[in-house]
């Protein structure tokens, strides 16, 4: 019996919000590995804010996806087959597996992720890119220091999760921003944030900002861009960070938010800096080190919302920019065990 | 007979432009000075745009001059009067002077000025305020290296000229901004630019970047925020850097021109940076070495617009606005011998 791939290709560009209606669903017999190639079956698939940027025509930093083509993703897989060195069978990897049950990779794109520092729906949580994004971030775009104040928006998404999270670790004071009281309570009841605003109850983000940072914000961690930005600027303490992680709210819209504050830098002798977190890639090691002292003491969480079967994926893009899910989003294509 | 101060005052806070409506003139006694106090006749006073920041009514990092008070700016003096150990009757001595033609100060407040190093018109020029700005900004805020391609706005200007022969002399790609003909073939023919974008016949910035810089733009020195802040973020480079010095399309406008471009910052992992001289005090020493060698072997100069006579310096801020000035503008209240 021949081995079947099921796959999610791009069948055409959104414009705005992505959905199903862009993608088509189909089915390949697997490809066998050659020599130094490795079979792969896909468990989990991350869903992220950048995927739709990916799908757009000019992603800037990457290639777009081409219509027709397996949708881009990052996961979590188990190796069914090895012709490579590095990796066995049963071995988890991660790797930019996309959106499809089965893949052929060589084994030298693949990272074999160590069962003894977490399960694989810790690698894709709290050990992996979003909590390696976070860490960055916070720690050395933003260099947040024991008793600055923090604000994190799309907190209780999958980097702001950890981004407060590890602001709290270094002794900062930190506030987030997320949409609805759930979510709200979320973070500073089970993630430990010092306040959240609800951005859905109180639009007014400026004078939420005024309440929660009477004496203003040391660092920004910016996932959404717009308006909230605009008001982190106006409430930047002298020497304040910004690190520009995202920009949900301006990735799927046609009309671009123009920010206003930029005056305030050269009084605040304030920085605004965008990065990627592959540009630490070989800082991984000390971040995957330090994130997995903390979740096995308990001092770290993620929450997960898991969608079941790789036909949920392109319902999860949706689902993100609209808000939908409560905590880091996931696909799961199959069981670990 | 009693030696008298004339003084120009802040008569009414501007809402848009500053001008001579704004100001009053007045004279009083000059006051002897106290012991530790120095008596100070005015010769240069310096026009720089942040001045009109301080007569808003809430520059931020400053006080702001008050109704009534003597328009707070920087300038070169000589000593009359002497009762501070520190300077000599004949002394030049940099402090903040305002407009007025004597004032009397604590001798703590004053800097002595090196004769060997250059003349008044030296000290206010290419060895002073604007020039330090414009080397603290470039090679450590903007950190410009040999063989980048740096984009200087309002280059014509004090800053300006010195930002882009700073960025020449460091072995960089550099073209400027300017209003008009004139201006851009001072910027290209006599402080060597390698192109020079007139604003005026060119409104399309985006297209004049584009052209100049096809490669795009390593470091951008913003002296005007605006349109042209958006349009070099528009054209930054990987790792790229923008040192925010000024915003003087900005800066007496009602309507605030909002930046749309922001996004780019995470792909290019680029950095928007505001900084102000003085926080870079402990180092005015090794930067007026270097600018003095270059000064003197004739690798840098600068084109002074001088004003002559304390009354002209309320017009000198509406000029500074309007563009109108080619250089560097300086009142000129008294000459130097």
């Amino acid at each position: 019996m021949t081995l079947m791939n099921r796959r999610v290709t791009l069948k055409e560009r959104p414009t705005g919000l992505a959905g199903p209606e862009h993608f088509a669903m189909d089915e390949q017999p697997v490809r066998a590995p050659a020599e130094g190639e490795v079979l792969i079956e896909t468990l989990l698939l991350s869903v992220d804010p950048a995927m739709r940027v990916w799908i757009s025509e000019n992603p800037g930093y990457v290639e777009p996806v081409l219509p027709g083509e397996v949708m881009r993703a990052g996961g979590i897989g188990r190796v069914l087959e090895s012709r490579s060195p590095t990796v066995r069978p049963g071995d988890l990897v991660q790797a930019r597996l996309g959106w499809q049950t089965h893949t052929t990779l060589p084994g030298s794109v693949l990272q074999r992720l160590d069962p003894a520092l977490g399960s694989a729906l810790d690698w894709i949580g709290p050990l992996g890119g979003t909590a390696l994004t976070a860490y960055f971030g916070i720690l050395d775009v933003g260099a947040a220091k024991a008793g600055e104040t923090v604000l994190v928006s799309a907190a209780s998404g999958g980097v702001g999760q950890m981004a407060g999270q590890i602001a709290k670790l270094a002794g900062c004071r930190v506030v987030g921003t997320a949409g609805g009281p759930e979510k709200c309570a979320f973070v500073t009841r089970e993630l430990g944030f010092d306040e959240a605003i609800d951005y859905k109850a109180e639009p007014d983000i400026k004078a939420a900002i005024r309440r929660t940072c009477p004496d203003g914000i040391d660092v920004y961690f910016d996932n959404v861009g717009g308006p909230t930005l605009d008001a982190a600027l106006g409430a930047i303490r002298l020497r304040g960070r910004i690190a520009v992680c995202g920009r949900i709210s301006q990735t799927a819209t046609a009309e671009v938010y123009g920010i206003r504050n930029m005056g305030v830098l050269i009084g605040k002798r304030a920085r605004i800096e965008g990065f990627l977190v592959f540009d630490y890639a070989d800082r991984y090691d000390e971040a995957r080190r330090w994130l997995s002292g903390h979740l096995k003491a308990g001092r770290l969480k993620q929450r997960l919302h898991v969608l079941d079967g790789l036909e949920r994926a392109p319902e999860g893009l949706t689902m993100l920019f609209r808000g939908g899910n409560t905590g880091k989003l996931v696909v799961r294509v199959a069981k670990e065990d």
